[in-house]
C-alpha cells in the first residue's frame, strides 16, 4: 500500500494524538461555519461518496463538508444495486477501477466487513462510512468530539453502552476511548448481543482499559445503580435487519432497554446521552428531546458530524491537522 | 420559528407583492440566461434536494438553478427508502438532524401533507416540491410567470381548471390566483375529483375569488361553450397513484377529459394551454405539440421552472428578489 | 437540428480526424492530472448524466471528467423509474423537457436504441452513455485510446473480438476501428451471439474493413491459431439480462469462450488483452490481473476513462480538440 495514502479504515489506527488533531480542527471549522469567517478551500478536488449500503445521514453529513470546503462531490448512494457488483463483479475489481480514478478521496459504506483488505487496490484513500459488522470510525471521532464539547475531557471518564452491542458504533467509541488514559466502559445489553470476545481481549491486552460487563438481563436491579455514576450513556438502536436473534427477542430486549425520563432522571447534571441515531419510538421515548432536558445531546451530536468530517477531509486531502490543537 | 428563516410552503402566503416579486426576478435571470450575462453569485452555498417521493423533473430544475448560481447540491432523490425512515425514525427526527446541518435551504418533497408541521423543527430553511395530498407552491409560481409571460397579465383572467382536481398543482394554481384581482377559476373535473371544500371556502371567504364548479360529467354539452372564452386551460394528469377512484373509473375519467385538437380549435387566439407534466398519451393528444400550435405552452412552462426557481432560491438566501419589479 | 448541436450518438459519425483529435486532447488533461497542471475551466457549465439504466462505472467516470474541468452535474442514476415515464410519459417529452434546460450537455444511457432519435427534441447536446443493443460510442474512444496508448498505432491492426459479440461495445469499437487503415477486425462468439448483418455489411460496403467471422463453436482448434498473431483481444461480459439465448446456453458460452493463461501465454509481447468491465470470474480466470502480466490492459483501459470523456465535453462544449494532434 502507498505509504502516503491515508485511508481511514478502523478506530484502532486513532492515536490520541490524531483524535486530539482532529477536534482541534473541527472546532476550529464549527467556529467558521457559525461565524462565517474563511474556511480551507479545496476547490479542484473532487470525491466520491461510494455506499453499498445507503446511509443518507452520514452521506448528506461527507457531502455537505466536502462542499463547505469546495470539493465537489459523486455520489453513489446504492452501489450494490446500481454498480456492477449487480452483474457479477467482484468488489476487489470494483475498487480496482474505481481507485484508479482521479479522485481525492472514496467515502465507501460497505454491506460487508471488507474495506480494510478492499482498500490495497485503491491508489485513492478510502474513509469508511461503516462496514458491515466491523466499524464505523468517523462516527467514533463525532462521538468523542460531541463528549469533549459537552463535558469537556476525554480521560476518566465512565462510558454506559447500552442496547445493542454489536452495532458499529458501539464498537468504534468503546476502541476510540481506549486510546484516552483511565476510561471504563461498561457495557449494558441483552446477553446474545454483546460485543465479540475478540474487541474485548483487544482493550485488555493493548490497551489496558477497564471495561464491565456485568449486566444482563434480569439485572434490572443492578443496573439501576448505574445512572447516578456514569458521564456518558450511549444508547443504540437494535439493528433488526441484522437478524441476531428472533423478532419476538428484539421486542423483549426494545422493552427490557427501553430508555425513558426516570432514568434520565438519576443521571448527573453534567452527564449526557448519545445515540448515533436513528432511533425507535419503540426503544427511547419520544418525549426525549433536548427542550426537555439539555442532557439529551443525540442532536447536537449529529450536528457535530459536519465539522468533524471536514476535519477528517482536510487532514485526508493534505495530512495535516487545519490547526495546531486549542488545548 | 426563527422569523428570519424564509420557509416555501404553501402558495397561501404569497402575496401579491412577492409573486410579482419572484416573476420580476425570473425574467431577469432568465435573460441574463439566454444572453449568458452575469448572474448572482452564491459559491460556497449549499443545498439538499431531499425528496421523500421521486420527482426528476422537478429535482433537476432546482439543482440546475442552484448550480447557474453557483451553488452546490447534496441530491437525495429517494429519502424515504434510503433514509432513516426506512429503519423506524420519526419525520420529527430526520427534520431535526437535517435542519441542523450547514445547508442554505432544503428543497423536500414529501408523501404527507406534513411539511409545515416539519419546518418548525428545521433551522434550515424548507422550501416544498410538493407534499402529499397538499400543495406544490414552486409549480404555482412557475405556472403564474408563464401565464404573464404568454398572456401578459395575472388579474382579470379566466381561468379553466380540467381534469384530476385534486392534485397538488390545481390547488397552489388557484390559491395564487387568489392574491391577484378579478380572476376566475372554473374547475372542470370529475365529481369524485374536485378541489376539497375547505380550499374552495378559502377562495369565497378569504379572497373573494370567483369560482365556478358546475361542471360534472355528463356535462359534455355544457362544457363545450367553455372553451371559447378562457384565456388559460391548465390540465392536470389523473394520478392513478392516489387510488382515489378505482382503475375503471380513471379510465373513464380520462375518456371523458380527453383534450383534442378540436377542443383547443375553438379557444382564442391568445389563450393558452397548460399543462404541469407529465402527460398521457391516453389523456392528452399526442399530435398537441408547440409546433402543431403556439398555444400549447406546456414546455415553455416547464422550462421557465429554472428561472423560477433561480429567482427563489435567491430570494430565500437574502430574502430579496434580484431586481426591482418590471412593471 | 440545430447545426452547432454537437451531439455525440453513433461512433458511425466518427472520423479519423476527430478520433485523433480527441485523443490527443485526452493526452494532453491526462498528463496535466497527472502532473496536476492547469486543466481547461468550465466553471458555470452544468451537465446532467441522465440514465435510464444504471451503469456506475460509466456515470462516475463521465462525472468525474466534468468536476475535474470546473463543471457542475445533476445525477440522475435511474431515471426510468425516478422520472415521470414510469407515470405514463412519452421518451419524447421527457427529452422536450429535459433537453430545453439550461444544461451544456446531457449524458445519457438508454435501455432502448433511441437516442438517436429523441436528440431531435434537444436543444441540449446528448452524449450517449450507451445505448440499448445499439451503441456505446465514449466506450470506442477510450478502448481506441488504450490500444494508441499500449500499442502506438491504429492502423494495421489485428483485433480478436470475442465473447458476446452482440454488446455495445464490440459493435462501436469495430466502427471505430474501421475509420483507419488496414484493421482487420476477427469475430469469434457463439453462433446465436454473431454482430448483426447490417454492421457487417456496414464494414464491407462502406468502410472497406476487413472482417472475419469464421471462429463458431466447435472451433476450438482453429482458434488457438489465432491467439499468436492478434494484437488486440477485446473480451466483452455474456450479457445474460439481454436474454438471448437460454440460461444454459449462456453457461456454455461462458465454459466455451472462458480466457484463461494459456490463451494469454499464447499472445505476443506486444498485444494487449482489454474488456469493457465488469467481468465474471466465470468468464475470465481472476488470476489475470495486471501484476500478473503486463498485457492484461483492462485496469489501465478503464482508467483512460475519465480523460477521454473530459477531451469529448471539452469538445462538445467549445467545439475544439484541447491541444493540436500530438502526431
Amino acid at each position: 500500500m502507498n505509504p502516503k495514502l491515508r485511508h481511514v479504515l478502523s478506530a484502532r489506527d486513532f492515536t490520541r494524538e490524531f483524535i486530539e488533531g482532529i477536534i482541534a480542527s473541527a472546532a476550529v471549522m464549527e467556529k467558521a461555519l457559525v461565524e462565517k469567517t474563511v474556511l480551507p478551500n479545496h476547490a479542484g478536488r473532487v470525491i466520491s461518496t461510494f455506499f453499498f449500503e445507503r446511509s443518507t445521514r452520514t452521506r448528506i453529513s461527507f457531502e455537505d463538508a466536502a462542499h463547505l470546503l469546495g470539493a465537489q462531490v459523486i455520489p453513489c448512494e446504492n452501489a450494490k444495486e446500481s454498480s456492477s457488483v449487480g452483474k457479477g463483479e467482484s468488489y476487489e475489481d470494483t475498487f480496482r477501477v474505481l481507485g484508479g480514478y482521479p479522485l481525492d478521496a472514496i467515502i465507501c459504506r460497505s454491506d460487508k466487513s471488507n474495506l480494510g483488505e478492499l482498500a490495497r487496490f485503491s491508489q485513492v484513500p478510502i474513509i469508511s462510512a461503516g462496514d458491515g459488522g466491523g466499524e464505523h470510525p468517523t462516527q467514533a471521532l463525532l462521538d468523542l468530539y460531541t463528549i469533549w464539547k459537552e463535558i469537556g475531557r476525554l480521560d476518566e471518564l465512565c462510558v454506559l453502552l447500552h442496547g445493542d452491542l454489536q452495532s458499529r458504533p458501539v464498537r468504534s467509541l468503546a476502541i476510540a476511548l481506549s486510546s484516552f488514559e483511565r476510561n471504563m466502559s461498561i457495557f449494558v445489553g441483552p446477553e446474545k448481543l454483546q460485543l465479540e470476545k475478540e474487541t474485548m481481549e483487544f482493550f485488555f491486552l493493548s490497551r489496558r482499559m477497564e471495561v464491565r460487563t456485568p449486566f444482563v438481563p434480569p439485572v434490572l436491579d443492578l443496573r439501576l445503580k448505574l445512572w447516578e455514576e456514569v458521564d456518558v450513556v450511549y444508547l443504540t438502536r437494535f439493528q433488526d435487519e441484522r437478524k441476531v436473534i428472533s423478532p419476538e427477542e428484539y421486542a423483549v430486549a426494545r422493552r427490557d432497554f427501553f430508555f425513558s425520563p426516570d432514568k434520565l432522571g438519576k443521571m448527573q447534571k453534567h452527564a449526557r446521552v448519545l445515540h448515533p441515531l436513528p432511533k425507535r419510538d419503540d426503544e427511547v421515548d419520544p418525549a426525549l428531546t433536548p427542550e426537555f432536558d439539555h442532557r439529551i445531546a443525540w442532536f447536537r451530536q449529529a450536528h457535530n458530524g459536519v465539522p468533524v468530517r471536514m476535519a477528517l477531509l482536510h487532514w485526508v486531502f493534505t495530512g495535516e491537522f487545519y490547526n495546531p490543537p486549542l488545548w
